[in-house]
């Protein structure tokens, strides 16, 4: 059984390119965007500004195949697929945890921002601490790892036509 | 352009309809359940044993039509849809972060489960504290409702041809 998403608008970002581009949002910093809604979902935007920090859901478009053991950007050594952010997955949905800034008719402009411009958005969840903050949660390979998301940039790795 | 994901597996859980259902993880408890995934992307699991939660991105099979302002179980008014986790969205695109037990080959045994049973799943993503967990971000409406999804569960609302 297929499933079949239409996007409910954009993500705008300053990254028109891969290289460069930061790998979470952690590492995003300043770094701005907006989500641009079609214009028959602004109503659905009430009341979000009450929340710091919005789930996008979202459609890795420029991603293509994927392999089951990938070698993270924050790794040196292949890791199991779900164990991983990669973006090449067998079904290719991207998730990130942004800073809302502002929200003005169907724009919500949104700071942590680690995807390439125009990505076709999904969802917009609000982000709530007592479901999704876990902070003691262990991370296995990531443990010692997951602060070179701060630092660490995108490569062109995942969109290669050749699936590294 | 649309979006088609093909499921990687299904959520198997103990509830087989939305009545009595719990509507958060937070409100699951001990309730056990399994991520069956086809044989093919057993490989994938691989490290993903070392963490101890993990993000379930899934499709709400049982949710028709959209409303863009709905009365969430945690609420008595009507809020934006973006602004709540209801089913019914553009994209009945559903998230769930569940504690992992154990992996046997293609089964990942799981706590936490507030999903319907044979759910169609679409990606699993490590959860990691440094990129997920936000334990003081504000949130809203929920501010003093998200505790609520530890006792409530769900009714028909969200399935009814009617859309409430």
């Amino acid at each position: 059984m297929s499933v079949v998403y239409e996007p409910i608008g954009v993500i705008r970002s300053s990254f028109t390119k891969l290289e460069g581009m930061p790998i979470q949002p952690v590492g995003a910093g300043e770094s701005l965007g907006e989500l641009q809604l079609n214009d028959e979902f602004a109503p659905g935007l009430v009341n979000l500004d009450g929340f710091s920090r919005c789930i996008l859901i979202y459609h890795f478009h420029k991603s293509r195949g994927f392999k089951l053991k990938v070698t993270p950007f924050m790794d040196t050594v292949q890791r199991g697929l779900f164990s991983t952010r990669a973006p090449k997955r067998p079904n290719a949905v991207g998730l990130s945890i942004v800073e809302i800034l502002s929200i003005e008719d169907n724009v919500v402009r949104i700071k942590g921002v680690d995807v390439l411009d125009n990505t076709p958005l999904l969802d917009i969840k609000p982000y709530v601490p007592r479901f999704d903050a876990w902070p003691e949660a262990r991370c296995g390979w990531l443990e010692t790892n997951a602060e070179k998301a701060v630092t660490i940039s995108s490569d062109d790795r995942f969109t290669r036509g050749d699936i590294p």
